[in-house]
């Protein structure tokens, strides 16, 4: 049965169980949900507001309000230097409602996706849903846990149609630089695939200028979110670049999935990208780059192996076969006896999933300083399997 | 390609050219809407800014709230004498969401779900997305319009694998009664189905007593939305109650396609089931009767065949055949010389569907007045075709 091959997160074992924990009175630090614990910034929040007051609460078009498609192309154009029509952008019920719309269009049952593993598993997911394949590519620390041109190639068949990869990379924080980018994109186009870009961790770049791979095709898929950079979880609202000749088959599979995006959502977004706004996102960009430098380096000096250096998102992933051969039990471990609460990899694939574990720095330097004292302690006492 | 065999909605045909129309100033009369011109109640709308303003715009569990979940199962306790559990019930993004789950738990590839023609279209878009197949059988005025326990006998096969029904039905606004509800519930178990009952215009019943098929048991799929009765569209929540054994199975796919429902919503919602709002709604449910009256006797008048009295939803389901044998161009002219827009049969499926017409009494009596009169006039100058 479908819905028995979608294998569940097991991160949802360990949140029952940090719960549970602080149902009973103990403290816990949260390192293993994908969400900071910025607030949504005053002027989204009171642009919604005044929505609501203005009894803007009706359905949207499919695709989007149009102000909102446009605010999103002069975006592109403004922020990241990318030519985007209006026309290409589709407004989506978050990222995830942009990934489905993407892949159902692209994905025929029987066909694959090329894919990172380690990834973000609804990837693979979708694509299962959808009675498509994964054309699942092992990447390790070589090729900083991202596909290459070469691997591409390498592992290009006939039943590939489409290749997927995330720059920011979660659950690795790692990029894919402009270069290899634009060899990528090359590649796949002569190969006769579609390029899907997921982009959703966009602006969460450190130590380095941030791009778009909008900036060198028209032709391809890219998916962003207001969730992460814009700090806007909850109100379920990201988008979709797509190429031209998709418009109408996206638009009319988004009147059947979703009839619309949440309307609320779409005006406070409207607000996202005022010259105030886009200040107060990158002064919380800069205090992710702190508290990533500050797990990071404290890490590092308990023993994890960190092979390579995140520098995107908001992750951390971290090869802990040197207390370990089973990095779940090691999360479990680690909840129950220091409180502290991390991701195991095998949420993210099955590659090397039993030596990884991801750290996500979604919480105050205080918090990560707690956590780190906890860990420590924890590996101390902590036998070697 | 997948996308390319869902087909498009006609009335998005009427919908542009009725912008284009208004565009160039002229007055257009929306019959083809399928959204009241409620607002959403006040004590909503403040329950959303309050949300806000306390800074609940973070992820929710997959499945929604707890206390929305508590909320939806006392409704049913009280006002519709269903005992509910709320571990029974799945918060969702619009009522899309419900179905999307629905289906892909229920239906594996090849497999076939059994729906009346005409119905709601993305009810087979949805099955064939999933690679699924619709058996779909005609049903006229005789069994108004609905599937009955006969015809599922009758239609059944060794695919199908579980009956969708709606009550009150879009496009027909007829209702399926209690004692032939229960008699389907015991079909379809005996047959060895499952059964999904779509009641997203549940609340919107007139002349009679509302209920819910939840009543009669605790092993079918129940459809449900905010954005009915309750004046909610835009703002994207739905719910399902599913068979308890399918929980886990529906958590892990909410999981996947959505991660969490928008969170503002979830907060407002909370307000809808307070008495207060609830007189409220059903004032307006008296104005939606009031308007069914109004318009079921100007258009019979007129010389509409309406052989099935609608009695919920807000939906007119017209045999136009004395007027024309295509019902599309129907409309189409109805629109381009009147001035009025409504929705052509095709788009609810191909039973007789060049026979019919949808309006939508989504506009008050004025309004309805303006169309009548303008139907008149142009009634008296189509040529029958």
């Amino acid at each position: 049965m479908r819905a028995q091959s979608i294998s569940p997160f097991y991160v949802m074992d360990i949140l029952a169980r940090a719960r549970q924990l602080q149902a009973e009175g103990h403290d816990v630090v949260h390192l293993e949900v994908g969400e900071p614990d910025f607030d949504t910034p005053e002027s989204v929040r009171e642009a919604a507001k005044r929505a609501i007051d203005e009894r803007r609460t009706f359905y949207t078009p499919a695709t989007g309000l149009p102000q909102l498609r446009e605010a999103i192309a002069s975006y592109y154009q403004q922020q990241l230097s990318a030519s985007v029509s209006s026309r290409r952008v589709v407004v989506t019920p978050g990222a995830s409602g942009a990934l489905q719309l993407a892949l159902s269009v692209l994905v025929d049952p029987g066909q694959k996706v090329m894919m990172a593993d380690p990834g973000y598993p609804c990837n693979r997911h979708f694509v299962r849903m959808l009675e498509g394949k994964t054309n699942s590519v092992n990447v390790g620390a070589g090729s900083e846990y991202q596909l290459t041109h070469e691997l591409i190639e390498a592992h290009w068949d006939e039943q590939t149609v489409a290749v997927m990869i995330a720059s920011p990379s979660n659950p690795t924080g790692t990029l894919i630089e402009r270069d290899e980018m634009q060899r990528i994109i090359q590649t796949v186009s002569r190969l006769g695939g579609v390029l899907l870009v997921d982009e959703i961790y966009q602006g969460l770049v450190y130590g380095q200028d941030d791009f778009t791979a909008a900036e060198f095709s028209q032709d391809i898929f890219v998916i962003n979110s207001f969730s992460k950079f814009f700090s806007m979880t909850g109100w379920r609202l990201g988008w979709l670049l797509v190429p031209e000749e998709y418009y109408d088959a996206v638009d009319r599979l988004a009147q059947n999935l979703f009839l619309a995006p949440p309307t609320v959502s779409q005006y406070a977004a409207l607000e996202a990208f005022s010259e105030q706004n886009l200040q107060l996102l990158y002064s919380q960009r800069n205090k992710l780059e702190h508290r990533r430098d500050y797990l990071l380096q404290g890490l590092k000096a308990l023993g994890f192996d960190i092979k390579v250096e995140p520098r995107g998102a908001f992750y951390i992933y971290a090869d802990v076969s040197a207390f370990t051969n089973d990095s779940f039990e090691f999360c479990q471990q680690l909840l129950e006896r220091a409180h502290v609460a991390i991701t195991p990899g095998i949420d993210f694939g099955e590659y090397n999933a039993s030596r990884y574990v991801r750290f996500a720095y979604t919480q105050n330097e205080e918090k990560l300083q707690l956590a780190l004292d906890r860990i420590r302690l924890f590996l101390s006492s902590y036998e070697i399997k």
